[in-house]
């Protein structure tokens, strides 16, 4: 009898394994144990959580046991002491230009522009440049933390595969502006290269195609109508610069006798799928009219300071229920670098100041504009932005084992005021791991960065500075 | 013949090395190969350099091949591939804050202090707690290349015991107050520790004991008098905060008819051994005045901008004639780190954005606040701040080894705004490595990390958060 009892309770016990193992789903990783700041709309925090991952995507967050009740996964990834994030957005951008990074800072942007920088592009500027500037560029935001950027350059469909091949998530804005670029001599022939552009990444699961009218200052109406006109045939977002200068807007109300966005507007261009960069030169009328149409806004801290561009009203344009995201600008002339994570902090240390009110913009607010907030203003909400089901499976994970991250008595603030691109440990982006242990896995870094030094040769030679 | 001629050469070749061999002095430390940034007096940039070290000395710096001609020494540093530069000074900062760290952040300067700092300083910070903080303030101001540091407040003789068994330069100011502080509860007691903490450091290689008198605003003229005429009875500095605040300006005007610093001059304290935090209000007889008493001004744009204090007029300072450093201020509320690199960067961007001019400031001025301008505002200019015969070996080696740090077209923009403290790979204090490779050689890094934890969680007990 008591064997008897024994082999039903072993028969019971193996029975109830099965089903437990049948019940947990199998998936492709499991990231666990870390404090999880999930940046949902419930704004959880999760300690001791865990993220699972199937294909590209989030299948589920929680309490790590629970996680590990309903999945299983031959790929853990340890996240015991560190913070688990949604990967940061930098919204706007011009990631070939690394290779001009420092070239000449410290003067006018009107110098920098004329003097340096359109003579070194016409220079040195080709497709082949643009590919190990983009290499150079995404080896830079993956190590901090960045796991979607919005690009402006030329030879975009190169930005695209280089993109794709680190394995970014990435909108890119082939440009429109009415002077010979460096790949397209014409509208025509932008309009010609664009469009196959778009067919050609219809449908990627990391790029988005778009096209990029520079500015309403170097873009004639034909020239951002036909641009805007284009996006809209393929459902792409349109990136464009707007309000960044004063001078811009002095011209336009000249001109049109409207602001800069009043005259996009005017001229059909703002809508549900435009990425605005920097909305600085924006009154409340403006700021209005951007949230009626739902234009997303990128604010750049670093840019606006370096160039003295001015400062965007981003707490007025977060009240008047704006997405504004952030953005590192171009790595040459107004950065000079592509580190989303000193964006956070200047963004809120420069909104106190400007506002000579500490509590003008606060940390939680900051990490909202470098992840969800960020997600809305490129339009990718419901792709990207937060850690939850159902979301892209795009996430850092943040180590706390260095002297400028202990103690962490607030999670927002230490990720805004303490926390170093160089705490970034680990990045996924879609559910690849692409860094490991800062370790890069995609990209093959010594080359790169070998190359990025040959080019900074020829550049001075080609510039008679050597 | 032909054998004679051989041993004739021979003899002669033997000859010629001893007499080179003797020639050649013996030193304790060559650092070799890279580009070293001296800051000397012609801002001299010497590609493939060498320096030489005896004791904690620089004994000359040159061309690398020149300097093994002269110098021979069994201990070597490759610096091919690397920057060289004078140890970053941080002038003003308050390092057992660490503990504190991201606390309260994002409220009024004035319920910082009196809702969170203060009762948590009453009922956390004493002299172990001053040793801790100390530890995990010197891992990390190595790690950002920070080899001088200017501090104030309480259990200093502590700060002064870890700093310099970590290695550090340091002048540490004992922080005069009029209520009671964490040490010493009234103006009698304050006299007497600091009379003993001059006392006792007086002559150190490495730490200068300071009186630190807080401010106008928390120190009675007595106060700042007696504290004063301490500090001059023991040749040593006197560290104060002077016009922080745009309440401090009004307030002076009110009870002095006087700018804080007009009234410090008038009551005896300005002079050329005052170390002057903040400096945001002050006009332009101010500036002349701290220029003539030959007073040294520490910039903080972190802080400024942080607790939305105001814009110190740095171009126009430098401009007088003053000397002007960076600091980080405290760790806590007003940055939240000890980065000092990130105040070279900000410092020229608070200053392009607030004079809506990219020339008001520019890489290589904020390089020199970091150096050898930081070393005249702390007094201290002819022991550091650059790479010279003479001076202390005080010295950083910075990689370029990471994506931000390529292509590299100027050294000095290179250093203000893209090379980051993660960067920063050896640092050399008085001769002594104290990181090497990234590695901390004079802290037990995990375990001061695992202490800061825990005096985390104590002070949240303390204070009812958890």
């Amino acid at each position: 009898m008591r064997n008897l009892a024994r082999v039903i309770l072993i028969a019971l016990f193996t029975v109830a394994c099965v089903v437990l193992a049948q019940s947990q789903q199998k998936i492709d990783l499991i990231i666990g144990g870390g404090t999880i700041v999930t940046m949902d709309a419930s704004r959880a925090i999760i300690k001791d959580g865990g993220i699972a991952v199937l294909g590209d995507s989030i299948v589920a967050v929680g309490p790590l046991k629970d996680i590990e009740q309903h999945y299983t996964s031959a790929q853990m990834i340890d996240a015991r002491g560190r913070l688990v994030l949604p990967g940061f957005i930098n919204g706007h951008t011009h990631v070939p230009m690394t290779l001009f990074r420092g070239l000449h800072d410290d003067v006018t942007l009107n110098d920098w522009l004329y003097k340096y920088i359109f003579p070194a592009e016409a220079k040195n500027v080709n497709e082949e440049f643009v590919r190990w500037g983009t290499r150079l560029a995404a080896a830079e935001q993956i190590r901090s933390g960045v796991t979607t950027f919005a690009d402006m350059y030329y030879f975009e469909d190169a930005v695209a595969e280089e993109s794709k091949a680190a394995g970014m998530r990435a909108v890119l804005g082939e440009t429109f502006i009415d002077f010979p670029a460096p790949d397209n001599k014409s509208e025509a022939e932008m309009l010609s290269y664009t469009e196959k552009f778009l067919k050609r990444w219809q449908g990627d699961p990391l790029i988005e195609a778009a096209p990029a009218p520079h500015s309403i200052y170097t873009c004639s109406k034909k020239t951002l109508q036909d641009a805007a006109a284009l996006a809209r045939r393929y459902h792409a977002p349109i990136l464009i610069h707007v309000a960044e200068m004063k001078k811009e807007w002095d011209d336009s109300e000249k001109e049109h006798a409207m602001s800069p966005v009043a005259y996009l507007n005017s001229i059909g261009v703002l809508g549900p799928d435009v990425i605005a960069a920097h909305c600085i030169f924006v009154d409340a009328a403006d700021q209005k009219l951007l949230a009626e149409k739902d234009v997303g806004c990128v604010h750049n801290p670093s840019s606006n300071m370096m160039l003295a561009s001015g400062v965007s009203p981003v707490a007025d344009l977060r009240s008047a229920g704006v997405a504004v995201g952030l953005g590192t600008d171009g790595p040459a002339g107004s950065n000079n670098d592509l580190d989303l994570m000193e964006e956070i902090d200047l963004a809120a240390k420069l909104a106190k100041i400007t506002k000579m009110n500490p509590l003008a913009l606060n940390a939680k607010a900051v990490v909202e504009m470098a992840t969800i907030d960020g997600a809305r203003a490129i339009h990718m909400e419901k792709e990207i932005g937060s850690l939850e089901a159902g979301k892209k499976a795009d996430l850092v994970l943040i180590s706390l084992d260095e002297p400028n991250a202990v103690p962490m008595y607030d999670a927002y603030a230490q990720i805004a005021y303490s926390l170093k691109a160089s705490d970034v440990e680990t990045v996924i982006i879609g559910g690849r791991v692409v860094m490991r242990d800062h370790k890069l896995l995609t990209i093959d870094e010594p080359a790169v960065l070998e190359k990025a030094r040959d080019y900074g040769e020829s550049v001075e030679k080609s510039l008679g500075m050597k």
